[in-house]
């Protein structure tokens, strides 16, 4: 059990007046215990109480030997586990849950007044996994070490006749010689026009000469995801492909000099942002500059518009502008960065220089 | 839209005092609408309302061009999603939701008073879905012969040398072949010894005389899939395999004689298991008789001692009694059945004999 973690939690629920929380997302016990179960349609819950006396709530099913630290309480599928689990809550304080919890649960655990109130918890959660702590950080670091000397490989499979997919079908086997487990999320390797789809699929396409070659990759090392992407060129680049690939490269540079300590997320999109639709690109960068990511690859929290958090030391997100022409070509450079005590690191350390390759 | 289809549901609503219900489970709106989506994160609801002016909620990344033959509610990621199917709600009668409902959905529904009260009205879907109208009986009929005509190939593909995941690895282009679509699960293929274990995965295992060949396979047609297994022996058998071979088969065969409307599905269950159990053999057959199956491999329904509904024509399930044991072999032989008005209708035709292969 990770208990600083849980106290985390509990401190930012103390925002929400509750001292009680019930967790059912099973990346957030595996978060707090180091346990992972795919509980399928079974009930799989950790209930963390302020007096420090968190509970583990499993299906007689589940294969989990392991001590976790905290108390195990086992049901069976013929036991009505909601009555097992509201003799553990406080029936006179509210109870938080988190927004995965499916209503064959809650309407149960409302039906008995198990709690006073209800609450959607999941803010505080979502919250404190946003903020990497020093293990995390380092397994973190790790990934994003794989995964640039990933890059260094992935791009000498680019060769006259390659096909998109043959140089997927390529990674899983360098990423595993490098250490990984596997990877975060199915490779993206896209040529020419292909790029301009943000998430096109590697086919049948052949590379020309001429074309970009975009790699949006990632690998899992400890259990922690990396993600990054770099655009290379196949034998020649024309002016008007450097031109956008040198627009991208300063909107990604300018976003993560400004990364420090209180900065907003919504202030670090406007910065990559501003930068392009200035160079009169603004339409072709349609998605938000940036995601959260950890145990998984997209983790709750957007480096966008929409969010206008602080950012605070332990955060760890994507830098991931790009200019996207149908039809023609595209760009994106993607670093993982974090946020340290008087600025950023950035974790991905492959050169953003413009790369003519094969 | 399939009227007829909600217009059971809602009488089965009606039972529960409900005359609205939000359905979120994106293959119950498929079956009700034809329109299937993956929302991932997003709200995608079916609202379904008594005076048959039923709703359906669609987020506008969702692509969805066609006419659905009821109105459509599109909102945007940044409309509070919760406050627009609220407005289309009776405030003042019961809610109906589906199990699967989400507390980040279900909690601002409430706090909002959108309903008088909320209630769990998946039973009415899951009760409905499991009986099959004519449409559904059709397809599903064409989806088992497709699995007989396979099963036919499947056991030419074990010649000596062969292993596990090289047969297995033959199957999907023998059922392309045969028209159908796809897996509707993922194959199983067991030889010997691995075929006492019921989730076997196929693996490096090479096929020997005398060793027991368990494929438990199925494919999807039009959308509705199939699930068949048979228990094959390679050149020679024991007369111990023999021996529990046709418990299995008599066990089998005494389920499915047993099929007419009202009888009940645990009573079916009991009279393959005391069969079993009167052999000597009870403990080694440790799971349920069988299951629903039809948009879905497994659906809500199993025969087992743990459901008491009496049949009904139109519903569909899996017959498939085993004996494992552990170490040595392992024996399943698993129908596909439709109850008819009068009896039963058993949807796979591949033989029942004991067959010797290779």
């Amino acid at each position: 059990m990770h208990v600083e973690r849980a106290n985390r939690i509990l401190k930012a629920l103390d925002r929400l007046d509750a001292r009680q929380m019930l967790i059912t997302d099973p990346m957030s016990i595996l978060y707090l215990t180091d346990i992972y179960v795919q509980p399928f349609e079974r009930f799989f819950g950790l209930l963390l109480r302020s007096d420090g006396n968190h509970i583990l709530f499993l299906n007689r099913l589940f294969f989990v030997p392991q001590d976790v630290g905290i108390e195990k309480v086992w049901y069976s599928d013929t036991d009505p586990v909601e009555d097992i689990v509201a003799k553990y809550l406080d029936h006179s304080s509210p109870l938080a849950v988190d927004k995965d919890l499916t209503a064959r649960h809650l309407l149960p655990l409302m039906e008995k007044k198990a709690a006073a109130a209800f609450i959607n918890g999941s803010p505080a959660v979502d919250y404190t996994r946003g903020i990497k702590d020093a293990e995390e950080q380092k397994k973190m670091i790790a990934a994003s070490e794989i995964n640039d000397a990933a890059m260094a490989q992935f791009k000498t499979l680019i060769h006259d006749g390659v096909t998109e997919a043959e140089a997927a079908g390529k990674m899983l086997e360098i990423y595993r010689s490098l250490g990984a487990e596997g990877f975060s999320f199915s490779p993206l390797v896209a040529f020419g026009a292909n790029a301009a789809d943000p998430h096109h699929e590697p086919d049948d396409t052949v590379v020309k000469p001429g074309d970009c070659v975009l790699f949006d990759v990632g690998c899992i090392k400890d259990g922690y995801c990396s993600d990054m992407t770099r655009t290379f060129y196949f034998k020649e680049v024309s002016e008007h492909c450097k031109e956008i690939y040198h627009i991208v490269r300063r909107a990604n540079e300018a976003a993560e000099a400004l990364i420090r300590p209180g900065v907003r997320l919504c202030d670090i999109d406007a910065a990559a942002r501003d930068l392009i639709t200035k160079e009169g690109y603004g339409p072709q960068f349609n998605h938000r500059l940036g995601h959260f990511i950890g145990l998984k690859e997209h983790e709750y929290g957007d480096v966008s518009s929409g969010f206008d958090w602080p950012v605070q030391p332990g955060m760890i997100f994507s830098i991931e502008p790009g200019i996207y022409l149908t039809g023609d070509t595209g760009v994106r450079i993607e670093d993982l960065v974090l946020v340290t005590e008087d600025g950023v690191k950035i974790l991905n350390r492959y050169p953003h220089e413009l790369e003519i390759i094969g």
